[in-house]
């Protein structure tokens, strides 16, 4: 209405040939203007908000780590945040964006160094922002997958080996797998569906850490002489809820981010993410209270990321109350396979194969039985809405390429790397913790201290540090 | 340019009788998408800001508990979010905010599961965003409101308990409380002023809280044999502050999206917000330094929160200068409240009845002082603008129904499960703490540990292990 | 003009006798609405991460302190947030950004308690936001140089100087600073370039704390007999990360947020500032494992913080290439700085003094090189682009007038008060932390209490508590 307004008024202007128009269009923006700059800020609050992801991820690992292995954890996170985001940039959005010419169906071949226009980086050309927003969106879903590698590694890894295959897993592992499904690749010809990432990010993330784990083996301690599996809890539950409830906020840039548009439909997809992880939480304390009586804190939390990590694949093609049974499912299926992990032999301190990984198969098959015919933008309308099993075979065969690919080029890597540096640290240093002996400092100075006589070179509280001197020097 | 185009192209295109006009409209957006998806992106950031503030609550009641129940409070978190969003989901909304027919002063009676259209929502039709984004937004309300609700019964409540509750307060007395104010009930025809919710958030759940909190009894050991109140710290002053800090910022989402719109205005709610919180803080210390010749951190805090809350109600209908007043007599309020609380024998761990209750109920009355003429979008001017004492009139019966109401209902709730299942855990597992009796775990597995051996199954640093088992076990 | 030109052409169409228009033009913003609506939105949410940063300079501290002085730390944090953003209310925002004719060149001296209209604050008058979305987002600026300021005189402070010069640096001494280079001073007149505040912000803070810091002196226990620096680790390297993680995703407001307008340079600022962060983490940790063979966490930090300050000047003005190397180079000289800084007997816990003030010198100057002329929106173009020296010249003259005003008026408030009031606790209330001194209470309760009967009075855990009286109590 106003638009017609405007054109009429201005279609009489014209016929009067008023002067000064071209000032008029000075003062303000066209709509085609006001549109780009309102999906550049969502785009870019989306990506802020994935990029705080990262805190989420390190409250998490610290708070399933043991002390002695935090400073260890967070280190990691920042060293890896940061080698992942120059390797996007030189290479990573290039391989995953950019047209590959013969090599299309596989891999980019073109813009690196963030050097191409928007057209060089096809595989994003249907979203208008700049390329600078959509590299800082894209660089944060990178992190967050590298980010999951390392939850299932934790408290063995030498820190070598988090930097080299930090380089591979940004540079080229990821952005194969990502150029497939979002870049044209082969799976994208084929219409698979994975709106934010269940598959490209998280089930990404979780088969390098399966190969990993399998090849790093169990912490000491993790089984007794009879192989059965020991409980060695996290230290810290409150810092680890903090995590949950970071990823949680994170993931409405995730989800909704992932539109790259300033659209209504960021809400529909914020509803969806919403009811999905309310219901993952309901769903993973329901299986706790019912195999061990109680109401396990960690379960919860997993529960809930199990459930956006499903929901990250359809959130943006299925109905709320779809939303609410695929996230109570994840829920069951992620305390399920963690414990069946757990007895297998396979050490995932943080729960990130059973969360991410299973999470991820889950969601990506999930979109070919709940998507409906209105939201199926991509590929076909699920089993349940009459698509029969087309799309749910698509959404298999990009789980088994994508994860299988992820999974044995990673399990290469880090053969090569334990046949030469070695990936696991001295049984010495993974007793004492790697803190003191990879990063020279514990990541509780105060609290683990092993000198009597402070470790601050002070020592006040003489009266009560007979017993108690990791205190008693603070 | 683009305009240029656009105005030539239409003007030509009328010449030609209006063919393709359609087609231009295609090209760029029109005022009402733009201004549509604006509000929409903002309301989206701002429910996101809100949601976050479960982090907030979570990091403030783990600071003010024991360690040995916080893995009782981040669980207690997570289920009740969940629970709420689902409650929500189902019935609560429509209760809120769907007409109710010739029930409709009371309660609402369409559109339950999300089922309904924007107009079925009549008491949110005033904002054009999508009824997702509306709900996302006000789910994150009801979560606050929950979450205000067990600062107070803290560390001896059953977990079942936090369950049964959030069911019934979700998803019945919130949407009632709700729709009489904000969804065209018999508070909102007599013209009853509170713009964010300082009665429908933060005084309901302050009200359930003294309900519970009065059939719980104080925790063991609150006070001596005389009766006289002992003080039990919290244990981790960092991460209440952290606590506050995310509150603080959660508020920006909490305040200024309560206009559901993208306005100027949202700027002008920021700063009313903004300059509250920092008098509520100066006003807390204040009473702490005169009080106790200290600098009270946590009452710091509260301090900000109550501000917070007291702005809450009138953040859009005040000037600059009355929100410092308004912020600065909400920390003085706070800090008497709270010391008057502990001495008669309630015992509020987090001091959420003084800080959202009495926060609360200050907050609704400072809008018939202090509303002005030119704000006063609904109600009447407050009394220091010569709109009489009418405003105020309506503010204290809003406080005493919805208050009242609130509190007789959360009573009649906790009082059936007193009778039935039971609402406090035994002596003796509020001795040890509910970690790890209910949840199976502590929140802080490597400092409580009971086994002098070392809980995780490995005791490497055996050296140090004799008088220090907690920390060297890790 | 363009409200102009659409009244005028409706006034035709008026005549032309077409009813509705007027309803038409009720129904749909106009573009500048959707236009001013939108940079607010932007500025808001941008605002809203600046507070942010609170909690992560809470935390960094924090985690940098050692445990008895934590309670002292966040205590503080609030204080100082409420007193800045009162006299920045008050009387700063006017001496900043308003005009002070003849003294124009010096401060501004209009629009005291932000009574003043947009044209009063003409420093501010290129953003078309709200007068109150100008207001919190600089607010938030002062509140983060207030808190730079701290970092670096931790843990032997009075809380009264934090009182006392909160108020002289937000109302006065900060103010006079940007209004040099951002409020139309002198050092705008001659083209200084900050784009978001090296110099300003960062700088500012870090020569008022070594200004501190030389009058205060080392704490207990820093230098040893022989005056060697001994290294007092803080206490929680996971909460300093979250802090250092928290930082870095405010700084998405603080960069990309001074554009104070949505437009698609935010995505291109933010695209610098990520990779300037990414390039700093790897600058410290390379001199840390050169230098000591280990990946010092807390250097990983500072790196990133370091050249997050440093890419803050020139954020809007350089290539994604050279914020590489700006971030790289500042890493690097944080680590020399932080070591050299340590040895001549500057205690500073934190990193201040090297991470903002040489982080800041070096991002001013580093404007200097770099700036290319399609960026140069300010001064010349770089030394490296052909620009000569003259705009390095321009920098070099800020920083030594900046940086000097800053120290040498805080050294002279400093000196006041050390000769008056004191500025440093006695040895035995440094010894004991100034927690329980200043405070009343520990920031950790449960682990630092000092009566073996328990400190909460319960002592449920009897039979372990002769050894554990700290957790035994809880």
């Amino acid at each position: 209405m106003k638009r017609l307004a405007l054109i009429l008024s201005a279609s009489l202007l014209l016929v009067l040939a008023l002067p000064g128009l071209a000032f008029a269009q000075d003062e303000a923006p066209t709509a085609a203007e006001l549109s780009l700059a309102m999906d550049t800020v969502w785009v870019l609050v989306a990506a802020v908000l994935v990029i705080f992801m990262q805190a989420g991820f390190a409250m998490l690992e610290v708070g399933f780590s043991r002390m002695k292995n935090v400073g260890s954890v967070v280190a990691k996170i920042l060293v890896n945040v940061a080698i992942a985001a120059l390797m996007f940039w030189a290479v990573g959005f290039a391989f995953t964006f950019s047209d590959g010419g013969g090599l299309q169906s596989i891999i980019g071949l073109n813009g690196f160094f963030l050097s191409g226009s928007a057209e060089t980086y096809a595989g994003l050309s249907w979203s208008q922002v700049p390329v600078s927003a959509k590299f800082v969106f894209q660089v944060a879903f990178v992190a967050v997958s590298l980010a999951i590698v390392w939850g299932t590694m934790l408290e063995r890894t030498k820190f070598a080996v988090y930097v080299i295959f930090a380089v591979v897993f940004a540079g080229l592992i990821y952005p194969l797998v990502a150029h497939w499904v979002w870049g044209g690749g082969w799976l994208a010809e084929l219409g698979k569906q994975d709106f934010a990432g269940s598959t490209v990010v998280h089930l990404s993330g979780a088969a390098a850490a399966l190969a990993g784990t399998l090849l790093l083996g169990p912490r000491l301690g993790k089984y007794d002489d009879e192989g059965r599996p020991v409980t060695i809890p996290g230290h810290n539950m409150p810092l680890a809820v903090l995590g949950v409830l970071i990823l949680w906020v994170g993931w409405y840039g995730f989800n909704p981010g992932s539109t790259m548009a300033a659209t209504t439909q960021i809400a529909d997809v914020a509803l969806t993410t919403t009811l999905a992880a309310a219901a993952g939480v309901l769903g993973a304390m329901t299986m706790s209270y019912f195999y061990r009586r109680n109401v396990d804190v960690g379960m919860g939390g997993n529960g809930a990321i199990a459930a956006l990590v499903a929901i990250t694949a359809s959130c943006a093609f299925v109905a709320p109350w779809a939303s609410i049974i695929i996230g109570f499912v994840a829920g069951i299926i992620m305390y399920l396979v963690l414990m069946f992990v757990d007895r297998i032999g396979v050490d995932d301190p943080l729960g990130a194969i059973a969360a991410h990984g299973m999470g991820g198969v889950w969601g990506t098959l999930s979109c070919g039985l709940f998507t409906t015919p209105e939201l199926a933008a991509v590929g076909q309308p699920g089993l349940f809405y009459g698509g029969g099993f087309t799309q749910l075979g698509v959404q298999a065969l990009g789980i088994i390429a994508c994860g299988g690919f992820v999974f044995l080029s990673s399990l290469l890597v880090f053969a090569i790397l334990k046949a030469t540096i070695g990936i696991r640290v001295s049984p010495e240093q993974e007793l004492d913790g790697l803190d003191i002996h990879e990063h020279g400092v514990y990541g509780y100075p105060d609290l683990v201290a092993t000198d009597p006589q402070g470790a601050n070179g002070t020592s006040p509280r003489g009266a009560v540090s007979s017993g108690r001197p990791a205190e008693s020097a603070t």
